[in-house]
């Protein structure tokens, strides 16, 4: 494919001209597609609906009625279940309710009002600064800078954040209080986090005795085309004598039904001591019914191992019809550039500097929304103006196929134009 | 009855000895029952079972698919069911999780770190106070503990808080930032609050700018002998010009099933747009399907108010068995003093002072576990050591008759024991 600096500036004028056309011949189309959010199509859905209907009895396996008070931390078969599927002792889980986000705010919230482990409220500090591998997941970044703290971005790399950068950070600076992370299939490049990545992250020494690693297994057991498991990371903040600096998380949103999905945090002993005193006060316990539904119909691991490869048959065509897409319109062209995710949601397209809003316009005004433009990076603010999250989740294959050819061309008529500009 | 000012020492002894047999007899009976909690009985719950068979389709009325992603604020159905029952506009009803002890925790948490339309945040501020009308809600009085709050406790009347306590208060301290309410049939008394007392509530001068009444209307719709309504908290609120000040918070706990029911916040217009600007970044929704449950099983605020009516056909003979009970063997004899709530969870008694304590414990060592004595006051501190909160809705009519013998037994040893006391 010609590449865009073999162009002379000739054919960079006939090419936004051709591209032009096209480009109105697609606004002509009405198309009418949303790709901006990580949100399960109904097929997908409708392959949990058996959930709804599983209840006939109410009682746990201790003898609790779930449809009644108590139980402030899951009911056991639902910590069990989890425990199996992740790995993580059942002591060190605490299932939470229908989304784990705002079990990471809660988190959050906890830290700034009372600290974490006996250190000072954050909120009682002058300033808390944040690790924000970029890019990532917006609403992350959202927690982060509704609570006042200000972010820094890192880089990210094949293997994950940068983590000569971080080291470097969070050594000398004590008011750095933590970093998001979501290790495998990240949001949005599907990156997943190296085993020497997880290493530097449980060894390094951080100037902040309360440094928190804001672990999000987001997409933890949600392969596509291969099955990546990362390094062990609770084993592995163990051998560095780093086992509270992990708060894990995890949820059956983009297993089960998002909002009507099981939530949970996993932690040290000491940070689940320090969580339930705080849940006490909090809540008086979580849906313990629908912790059950979840038991009842997955019944064990493999049950939720089986179920993720049916849901995987439904999402691999969605990938591969973006990914095929990209490579037949753009290619090596350098137009763009974006990585091959194996799982989780999203596939995280580069257009050449300051091409990525323009980009997202130019999809918007013929009927195609994508996440915005800078979404992906802290503040809203992508400095490159590059980055684009594509969702493929939610539209059918065809859609799709539509909305990436539509997509393609916008990338490049931006691309052209930004190239054009005097 | 015989009046405990008539009693001579030696009838006093007597009394106490004849007691004593009484207690030792009952100790053989080897007791194990439990009216610690508002706990619904299984009898009550079973009537809710159907709510877990209702769904068959998954769409709101405006097209939503409720097992998906979307809609933060609650479905509009549920807000229009809840905002005919209690008679809020559906506008400034939020329908939040399964808890709303969690909702008035988060809104708690907001005010600290946040503020409340545009004030400092609590967190900043040398010191928050917060009046505690007592006897009232232990849960509620963890939650200002845990956040550093100083509690002020206000007496109760048998027109809910002394109005002239509060007035006094909130007129000259601008660290008193607000005060906690069940206005009908309060925790533990039952007390349904006064049209006077609200429009007190509603019309007093505070010094603190951003004074906040979290009125916790736990028990709106949960009669039993008679329906008591109480004046119109939002539009008295408003003919005073203070409609920001109250936080309303409800939750279907106690009509289907504590921890898998529906929780709700109403509040001001400002109010219900700082909270949404709050919860976007907190939670990506709540279960919508819980939510959809509860409107295709209840329908319309009549289907809800026909089923409470059910519900207080239970919980009525437990209510008869307490208060017979405690007429029978106490009486007028000045052992006890107790008020007889017309709806609501409990029956508050106060014994003798200083014995409270040991009417708990005495009870407990026969079996029968009751609130902790001084749990329905800020810091667990009864300063006459009197009141006790019994909670009669988790046992049968004829463990009540049985525990209720007992109490009314512990409540006359521990008077007697106090008053021979030199």
């Amino acid at each position: 494919m010609k590449k865009i600096d073999e162009y002379t500036e000739e054919e960079l004028v006939y090419l936004q001209n051709k591209l032009l056309k096209e480009y109105a011949h697609f606004k002509n189309k009405h198309l009418h597609l949303d790709m901006s959010r990580g949100k399960p199509s109904s097929q997908q859905l409708d392959r949990s609906n058996g959930i709804l209907r599983v209840l006939d009895s109410y009682e746990t396996e201790d003898g609790i009625d779930a449809r009644n008070y108590g139980v402030l931390d899951g009911i056991p078969e639902a910590k069990r279940l989890f425990s199996d599927l992740l790995r993580i002792p059942d002591a060190n889980i605490i299932i939470g309710g229908n989304s784990s986000l705002n079990l990471m705010y809660d988190t959050m919230t906890r830290f700034m009002l009372f600290g974490s482990l006996g250190s000072t409220p954050w909120c009682k500090l002058p300033k808390v600064k944040w690790l924000c591998p970029s890019p990532g997941y917006d609403r992350h970044f959202s927690v982060t800078e509704s609570m006042g703290i200000e972010m820094i971005p890192v880089p990210m790399t094949e293997d994950g954040p940068d983590m000569e950068v971080v080291e470097k950070l969070v050594a000398k600076d004590e008011l750095i209080k933590g970093m998001w992370c979501v290790p495998l299939y990240s949001n949005p490049q599907g990156i997943c986090y190296s085993a020497e990545t997880i290493d530097r992250m449980c060894s390094m020494e951080t100037a902040a005795e309360d440094f928190r690693i804001m672990w999000d297994n987001a997409y933890g057991v949600h392969d596509i085309y291969e099955k990546i498991r990362l390094k062990d990371i609770f084993v592995t903040a163990k051998k560095f004598h780093h086992k509270d600096r992990i708060m894990y998380f995890f949820s059956t949103s983009k297993i089960t039904f998002p909002g009507a999905g099981v939530a949970l945090i996993a932690a040290s002993k000491r940070n689940i001591a320090e969580i339930k005193k705080h849940m006490s006060v909090q809540t008086i316990g979580y849906d313990k019914l629908n912790q059950l539904r979840h038991v009842k119909y997955f019944g064990t691991a493999d049950g939720i191992r089986a179920h993720m490869q049916e849901l995987a048959k439904d999402l691999r065509p969605k990938f591969d019809v973006v990914l095929k897409t990209l490579e037949r319109e753009i290619g090596d062209s350098g137009f763009a550039t974006w990585m091959e995710p194996k799982g989780g949601y999203f596939i995280s397209v580069d257009t050449l500097p300051g091409c990525a809003k323009e980009t997202v316009a130019l999809a918007k005004e013929a009927g195609v929304i994508l996440t915005a433009a800078g979404a992906t990076y802290p503040y809203g603010n992508d400095p490159h103006d590059s980055n684009i999250r594509i969702a493929p989740s939610y539209p059918t294959v065809e859609e799709l196929a539509q909305a990436m050819n539509l997509f393609c061309l916008c990338v490049k008529l931006a691309g052209v134009t930004n190239l054009l500009e005097i």
